[in-house]
C-alpha cells in the first residue's frame, strides 16, 4: 500500500512569525453568508449602532448519532477566515448591486472593515465538548460579528460531525484495527469530500484514500485497485514484460507468469485445501499478476469480482507466494461484497493452511480490508459475529453522516453594550444561556471530568479542593456540589483583535488527532458507550443561574388564557 | 426583500468562442481522485495498457427519497473539469512522493495527458432520469478515463441527490408558493452550501439566502434579520434618526417612531381586534422600525422573537401601515417557530382585519413566510392541516438530503478493445449492463414518456410508429412492446474530444431550470405521486438482452455444493 508518513506533508504552523493563511477552500469568503447579515449590518449602521459591542456564544443544543458526546472541529478554519477578512472590490460591487437602496456610506464602511477588533475565545479543535456550553465566544462591532455567524457555522457544524461520526466508529472497531476513509466518492460535494478527509483521520482514521486530502493535510495515503482493473483484462496472453526483479535487486525472474501459475497449481494440490478450489478465473488471475508486476511492494488485490474463495482468494495467493520467492511481502485482499464475516474468516484459513504448507511465516497474518457499505452498527454486527478482518475501508455512512446529516449549531447574542440578551423560546431547549461567560472543566479523583460548568465572565475561577454548586441552567431541582480535583478552563484566546492577549497558537492536523484521541480515552466509559450512554452534566453557576432566571422573568410575555 | 434578477448575473454560457471555464470549486484538480485510480493507471502504464479504449457508464441503481424519479445534476462541473485536466508540476511532485517505487517513465506520462481523446455523451443537465440508464458514457483511454471516475461521481453524486430533493420540495409545495433555500449554515462544509443553492435553484427552488452562491449563479437572493437582531435593541429610545423620506421622494416624516406608535395604538383600538393584545414588546418594536427606517422597501419582520400574535405581529402591522402612509408596501412576516399553521392563520386574519379597517388594499395578502425545520414531509403535514403561508424558508432537510444523504452513482466499465465487459455480482441488483450503449425515450400518445430504452452502439435508432420490444435488462419474464410516437435521443455529445462530433452547448443556470421545470410537468403523474409511486420503465432491446445474458452464463462461475 501507498502511504506517507502523516508528518512529512503538514505544513508549518501559524504562529508568531507565520501569518495565518487563508481558508483552505478558497470559495470561503466574507460573500459566504446569508443576505440578511448584510441587511442587518445595513440597518444597524443606519441606526449607528455598528459599533456597539456584542458578545455571541457558538454552540450545539443536541449530541449526534444519539450519543453523549460531540468532538469540535473546524475551528482552525474559522480562524484563517476572520484572520483574512476584508472584502474585494468585486465582491463590494456585487454588494451595490443586490442592495440597490443602501447608501454609499455603508459600502465604505464594508470596505474597511476587518476583524482587528473581534476578539475569539473557543475550545481547542478536537476536544470533546457537550450541548449549550460555547465551543466559541466571538466579541467584537455586532455589524462585523454579526457577518461571521454563517460561515463560522457553517465551517463547525459538518467539522464536528464527521468529527464525531468516526471517533464513533474508532470506538466500535477497536483501537487495533486499521480505519480507512473512502468517501470522497460519494460525499457532499468537492469539499464534503476534502473535509470529511481532514476531520475523519482527526477523529480517529489511519488514512484515505483522497489524494487532494493526502496532499493539502498530510493524511497518509491507501489505495489498491476496482472492479473495472480486474475486468480490463482478458487472459494472462496480455502480459507482456513477465519479468521481475528480487527485492533485493539481486535476481531476476524472468517469467514470473509461469511462476504464479506454477504457484496456483502448488496451491491447488495442497493437502488441506483439496478441492477447495477447481478452474480460478483467468482474467482475474491476469490482472493480479499485472498489479503486481507493476506494485511489487504494494501489492493488494479485490478479490471479489468473480468468486472470492473459489478464484480470488487462491489468485491472490498464487501472486503472493510467488512474489515471496523473490523476497516481496504480499500487502492483503480486499472483500467489497457478500458475507465479510464468513469470508474473512474462510480466508484466514486459507492463508493459514497456506503459511503451514509452505512455511512462510507471518502468512497467515496477511491484511484482509473490508468495504462494502460499512457503518458503526455494521462494524458492531460483524465484532458480534466473530470476523478476521484487519481493516475497514469506510466511504458512503462515514463521510455523509447518513443517520444524521446535519449538526444544529447556532450563533446567538448573549450580550450586546454590557447588557446581557438572552433568546427565549417556549421550547426550553431553545432558550439561550445570556451573558459573557467563562466555562470550565471540573475533573474528579479518578482523573474523567465530572461536569463543564459556565460562570460569569467576572466571577472568580473554580479553585481545585473547593466545594462548588453545579446547577443545571433551567430544571432548578437539578444540582450538584463539586470538588474538583483539577479545573481546566474551556475556552482559550484563540484570535485576540488587539486586545493584547497572547494568541493560542493552532496546532497540526496530527496534534489536533492526538489531543483528539487522548481526550476520548480519558472520558468515563459510560458516557462513550453506545447503549444507553449516561448524559455528561452541563451546568452554570448559582449566580449564572440566579440571573438566568431572573432576566427569563423580566423577559417573557405574561400569557392571557381565554 | 433584496432580489437580483436570475438572467442579470449568469456568466455567458460556454460556447465556439467562449473557452470552458474551470470548475467553479478550484479545489477540483485531477488529485481530487482515490489514490487507487492512480496505482491502476500505473499498472495498466507498466503493462502497456494504458491506451486501450475502454468505455464506462456512470449511473446509479435505485432512485432517492423513496420516490420513482431522479434529477440529473452536475454535468457542467465535469465538462469544466475535463476540459481544463492537466496535472501541474506540484501535483506530480506530490504523486512521486506517494508512489516512490515507479518509475519515471509513468510521470512523464501524466505530464502529458489531457482529456483530447476522452469522449463524453450524457443526458441533458437538469433531465428527469431513471436508474440503470446511463447518466454519462465516458470512452477513452482507459488510464485516463480512470483517473476521472472518482471526481466525476462525487460532482455528479450529491448534485442529483439535492437536486432532486428541491424537485420534491417544489413538488409538495405547488407551484404557487415561493420556496427560499437557507441552508448555508447547516450544509456539508462551505461547497456543500454554495452547491446547495445552485442544484435547488436548478430543481425549482425560487431564491436563496447564499450571497455566494448569489454572485456564482446569478440565483435571486432573500434575506431579512434574525432574532439576534431584534434582541439586539432595547427600546424605541435607541433609535436617533427618525425621519423617513416617502417612497416618492416628495415628502418626508420627521418622526417615523412616534408615527409607528400612534398606529399601534390604532391597531389596538380596532374593533373587530379588540383585546387581541395588550402592551407589545417595546424592544421588539424598535427593532421592527429601526430595521423599516433602513430598508423601507424591503420591510420583513421575524415575528417570534417573543409572541407572535400578542407582540410580533402587531409590531409588524404598527410599523406596515407607517411605511404605508408614506408610499411603501411592506413585504411581509417570517414565522420561525411554534404552531406553523395556526399562526398563520391568525396572522392572516389579523391583516384582513386591517385591510377592511383601515380600507388598505392587498393588506390582507401580505407575505407570510415559514422557516422552521421544513422538510417535505411537514410542508405536506402543512398542506393537510390547512395554512395561510405564502412562502418556505427551508434549510437543513433540504441541504444535508437529511432523509438520505448518498446517492449511490457509479462508474462500471462496459467495453475495453472493443470486448463489452460486465460487472457480476450475486445480487443481480449490481449486475451492470455490458456494451457501449445508446438510449432513448419513447414517449405515447398522450406525450408522457412511457420507456427508457439501451440499445448497442450499433443497432438502428428505434422508429416514431414502430412496434419495439423493450425487455427488462434481467427479468425475462417483464417485456413490452412499445410503438413511440416521439423517439428521444438521450446520450448527446458534451465533449467530443478529437472525434469531430459537434459539442452540445452548456446551458445557463436558468435554462437548466427551465428544462427541469418542463420535464417534471411532463411526467405521468403515478411515477411523481409521494405515496406509492408507479416505477418508470427501463429497458433494453431483444438483441442487447440477448447478448447481457451469453455474456453472464459465460462469465459467471458454476457453483459447486458440497
Amino acid at each position: 500500500m501507498m502511504s506517507v508518513d502523516g508528518e512529512m506533508e503538514t505544513p508549518a504552523p501559524p504562529g508568531p512569525t507565520n501569518p495565518i493563511p487563508s481558508p483552505t477552500n478558497p470559495m470561503v469568503t466574507p460573500l459566504l453568508t446569508d443576505l440578511y447579515q448584510f441587511t442587518m449590518a445595513y440597518a444597524y449602521w443606519k441606526a449607528g449602532k455598528h459599533l456597539e459591542r456584542a458578545v455571541f456564544d457558538l454552540f450545539f443544543r443536541k449530541n449526534p448519532f444519539g450519543g453523549e458526546y460531540t468532538i469540535f472541529g473546524g475551528l482552525e478554519e474559522c480562524i484563517r477566515f476572520i484572520a483574512n477578512f476584508r472584502f474585494k472590490e468585486e465582491e463590494i460591487s456585487y454588494l451595490r448591486l443586490v442592495m440597490p437602496t443602501c447608501e454609499d456610506g455603508f459600502f465604505d464602511y464594508l470596505r474597511a472593515i476587518d476583524c482587528s477588533d473581534v476578539e475569539v475565545y473557543a475550545i481547542s479543535e478536537g476536544s470533546v465538548v457537550f450541548p449549550k456550553v460555547p465551543l466559541m465566544r466571538i466579541e467584537g462591532p455586532v455589524a462585523v460579528v454579526q457577518l461571521l455567524e454563517t460561515p463560522f457555522v457553517n465551517l463547525v457544524n459538518y467539522a464536528s460531525l464527521v468529527t464525531t461520526n468516526a471517533a464513533r466508529h474508532r470506538f466500535v472497531a477497536g483501537k487495533e484495527k486499521s480505519l480507512l476513509e473512502f468517501g470522497l466518492r460519494r460525499a457532499q460535494g468537492p469539499d464534503g469530500g476534502i473535509s470529511a478527509s481532514r476531520y475523519c483521520y482527526m477523529g480517529g482514521f489511519d488514512a484515505t484514500s483522497n489524494v487532494a486530502a493526502g496532499r493539502l493535510f498530510g493524511i497518509p495515503l491507501r489505495g489498491t485497485h476496482s472492479h473495472a482493473f480486474v475486468s480490463s483484462f482478458m487472459s494472462l496472453d496480455e502480459i507482456v514484460d513477465k519479468t521481475l526483479q528480487s527485492y533485493d535487486g539481486s535476481s531476476t525472474c524472468e517469467d514470473f507468469v509461469s511462476l504464479v501459475q506454477t504457484w496456483l497449481n502448488r496451491i491447488k494440490r495442497t493437502n488441506s485445501l483439496h478441492g477447495a478450489f477447481g478452474e480460478t478465473n483467468q482474467s482475474e488471475l491476469a490482472a493480479f499478476t499485472s498489479y503486481a508486476l507493476a506494485l511489487p511492494n504494494n501489492f493488494l488485490a479485490l478479490v471479489d469480482t468473480y468468486d472470492v474463495m473459489s478464484s480470488g482468494v487462491p489468485n491472490f495467493c498464487a501472486v503472493a507466494l510467488a512474489l515471496n520467492e523473490f523476497g516481496y511481502k504480499a500487502t492483503g485482499i480486499r472483500l467489497d461484497s457478500g458475507d465479510l464475516a464468513y469470508l474473512s474468516i474462510e480466508a484466514r484459513k486459507f492463508f493459514g493452511a497456506l503459511e503451514k504448507e509452505f512455511a512462510i511465516p507471518e502468512f497467515g497474518k496477511t491484511i484482509i480490508t473490508a468495504s462494502n457499505d460499512l457503518n458503526e452498527e455494521t462494524i458492531d454486527a460483524l465484532n458480534k459475529q466473530g470476523h478476521e478482518m484487519d481493516s475497514f475501508g469506510i466511504g458512503t455512512y462515514l463521510v455523509t453522516c447518513y443517520s444524521q446529516a446535519a449538526l444544529g449549531c447556532v450563533f446567538k447574542l448573549v450580550e450586546i453594550n454590557n447588557q446581557p440578551r438572552m433568546k427565549l423560546s417556549e421550547d426550553v431547549t431553545k432558550v439561550s444561556i445570556p451573558c459573557k461567560k467563562r466555562c470550565y472543566r471540573l475533573y474528579g479523583r479518578e482523573g474523567y471530568p465530572l461536569v463543564d460548568i459556565m460562570t460569569g465572565a467576572n466571577e472568580p475561577t473554580p479553585k481545585v479542593g473547593e466545594r462548588i454548586l453545579c446547577r443545571h441552567p433551567f430544571n432548578e431541582s437539578k444540582r450538584a456540589y463539586v470538588v474538583p480535583q483539577h479545573v481546566e478552563e474551556l475556552l482559550k484566546c484563540y484570535w485576540p483583535g488587539d486586545s493584547g492577549v497572547k494568541r493560542e497558537e493552532l496546532p497540526t492536523l496530527k496534534n489536533t488527532r492526538d489531543r483528539c484521541m487522548q481526550h476520548l480515552e480519558h472520558m468515563r466509559p459510560d458516557h462513550m458507550r453506545r447503549l444507553n450512554p449516561t448524559p455528561y452534566k452541563v451546568s452554570v453557576s448559582a449566580k449564572l443561574y440566579d440571573f438566568i432566571h431572573f432576566l427569563w422573568l423580566n423577559e417573557a410575555p405574561v400569557g392571557e388564557l381565554q
